[in-house]
């Protein structure tokens, strides 16, 4: 790990200062390489498939397969990220002070960016993609089940480097796929500038909890809809219907629903009817507070149901006095991601825009679009849940710092 | 500590909202209410005076002594932070979807900012107008040697905000000045948004190292000057001795001298000329490295003299065989903090700039510039040392963070 991460750090400088047109050309044949080397990525797919297979979930076999087709969509995006604009080097601000001093705010690469990831195969191509095109190095840790499908991504996006003239060193693979290593990156002070964990919770809140190394925390996301009372109840439902729905698997799915206490008798059973009787395929279950309960047929919720990121066909449901106790019950139970308040009244509207402390606040729209390609961000390295560097979908940008350069002529103070 | 942290976290809703116009009122208020309180202000510090004389150095009790002049300076800097352009509510992207999804990325306050620093009372009410101003909650935690004194300008500030109908909450003094409650606050989660310690490197490592709460690492430097074998060694001489000695106790003086091996022997002479033989007052002591030591007379470093913050009249000074070297041995030892060339080579000073990676990189000018005011920010809460989020001096913008506001009409994805 050590000769690793020595190695990394050695290749920020040639790294970060590839021009655009070299990053692409670098972007093309690793692309290109995916494509070349399909059938040495399949065959290590194979043997991870054949290792998962009985010791993990169906949903997660599905996750970890690779298929011709899914390799062409790995490569696309490496292509699809080409073609974005080049994030380092821009000039933020310039000012020239009255005695000569010219000072400039130029975005630059962090550096060497260490990612810890799950079972997904298609993650290593996207995040290598990312960290090049913003002139970072990075250091891939993914899961064990995908390992050698990893490994084989990896050698082929490496000879895709090379073949560019680029050092394959600005693309990197932990071998040793134990809690020991995943430690040792948290703690990589000096080597490591940046760390972004991407995958369940636990992931994550190790990570935070144990990273010396700076980090980012993504993407645990305990949305909330708030119906208020004058919402107009057909376009709430759709929207609920979309938010916990449509892929309740992802982040930015709806995992609470309030509504004001006003309206409850009349809203609570369509959205019981809409989510529960109508949806022969997968029922929603609703998670009842009293009110809710006295309303409406459900599993009565406990305390723990307002805390979870249920990431299922599960939605906890909660009455609310108003958008006041709508926005403390956010503020107590939120993960910061997305939150959404339905309603046709402006002054609600704009307390709940004001007192809801959430990367992504909506007014009448589901909270699915918190994505950096919904978002006109071109792709997305995550989803910051923090406040500090990055909030919201992470893109080329914010895989950027700054530095300011001063140029005098023997200027002094 | 609990119930104060509680108080402020309650606070964060009522001070995020304040209007500009509201918040510059306050800081009008907090102002007057210092000039006001003048003599209890004088009285606790007197009392800290009295306490801190025979155990701490002449140094830190002219840091700690406040003077009716240096009361009116506090106020006056409260002033000016009053004309500052308020950071908050900026939209600083905008963009409206073909389905007429519109998003705004806005400037938003951080929330509850604590501040862990040392014995100097200004930082008091600096910091305090500063969080004010952002929309920020502040919960002051100072050194025990200024406890007194801070109690009573914190006191004098909240009789302001009052007068001017704002929660006094919104300024916060830490009553327990223990190791334990600084503790407290760099694990206070969900209670601080951001720590900012602000102090000696002792202070900063350990917040940096235990806290859990988001931390912003400021004001470590160990600065480097390089002078490449086109210098103008005039121009050198100038810069060298106003970034060492104009002001050695502060994070942007000078440490370590490179020098190119070509001119060390035409150039060093000229070096302890200046700093040395005509420095009746303050010479400076030199810190040689081997090739130095063949040239000119002064103590031998040893390895350590190349990693410490002097802020004393010590250089360091080390000869290097070109603008690589000098770049290598700013990235293994710098603290990211400000770092300069001085040459007429616009290679070697390309190649400085792209490989240096610090706060500040000066081309033909001191290093003393890295301040908030000199940049132009109009005032500074510190200088951070960390690529997250921000780096460099840290103005009012960069005590906030943004969110997303997403507006619809029954948007669905």
């Amino acid at each position: 790990m050590y000769e690793m991460l020595k190695a990394a750090k050695a290749a920020k400088c040639s790294v970060s200062c590839l021009t655009s047109e070299q990053k692409n050309r670098a972007l093309l044949a690793m692309a290109d390489a995916l494509l070349l080397n399909q059938a040495a990525i399949l065959e290590a797919n194979a043997q991870d498939m054949e290792k998962a297979r009985g010791s993990v979930s169906t949903v997660m076999l599905d996750r970890l397969q690779l298929t011709p087709d899914r390799i062409t969509g790995m490569a696309q995006g490496i292509r699809d990220v080409a073609k974005l604009p080049d994030p380092v080097g821009r000039v933020l601000e310039e000012s020239t002070r009255s005695d000569g001093l010219a000072i400039q705010k130029v975005s630059v690469p962090m550096g060497v960016i260490a990612i810890i990831y799950e079972s997904r195969p298609n993650v290593t191509s996207d995040a290598a993609a990312l960290a090049l095109k913003s002139g970072n190095v990075c250091v891939l840790r993914g899961g064990k089940e995908a390992f050698r499908s990893a490994n084989a991504i990896v050698n082929a996006l490496r000879s895709g480097l090379r073949l560019a003239g680029v050092t394959e060193n600005a693309v990197n693979l932990v071998q040793d796929i134990s809690r020991e290593s995943a430690r040792q990156l948290m703690t990589a002070d000096g080597f490591v500038d940046l760390l972004i964990p991407r995958g369940g919770a636990g992931l994550i809140n190790t990570c935070v909890r144990e990273a010396t190394v700076p980090c980012i925390a993504t993407g645990t996301g305990i949305c909330h809809v708030y119906v208020e009372k004058t919402a107009d109840q057909a376009m709430a439902l759709s929207i609920i219907e979309n938010a916990k729905t449509s892929r309740p698997s992802v982040c930015n799915a709806e995992e609470v629903l309030l509504v004001d206490e006003a309206i409850a008798s009349s809203f609570l059973p369509k959205l019981k009817s809409l989510l529960v009787d109508h949806r022969a395929a997968n029922p929603v279950e609703l998670r009842l507070d009293e009110t809710a309960s006295r309303i409406i047929d459900g599993k009565q919720a406990n305390a723990h149901d307002f805390d979870t990121e249920f990431l299922d066909y599960i939605l906890a449901v909660k009455c609310v006095s108003g958008v006041q106790e709508a926005v403390s019950h956010i503020a107590a139970h939120s993960t910061g991601h997305s939150e959404a308040i339905v309603s046709s009244d402006p002054h609600a509207i704009a307390a709940f825009t004001a007192g809801v402390d959430s990367a992504a606040v909506y007014v009448n729209a589901s909270t699915r679009f918190t994505d950096g390609g919904e978002f006109g961000l071109g792709c997305e390295m995550g989803i910051s849940t923090q406040k500090l560097h990055a909030r919201g979908p992470m893109g080329l940008r914010e895989l950027n710092t700054y530095k300011y350069i001063i140029r005098g002529n023997g200027h002094i103070r």
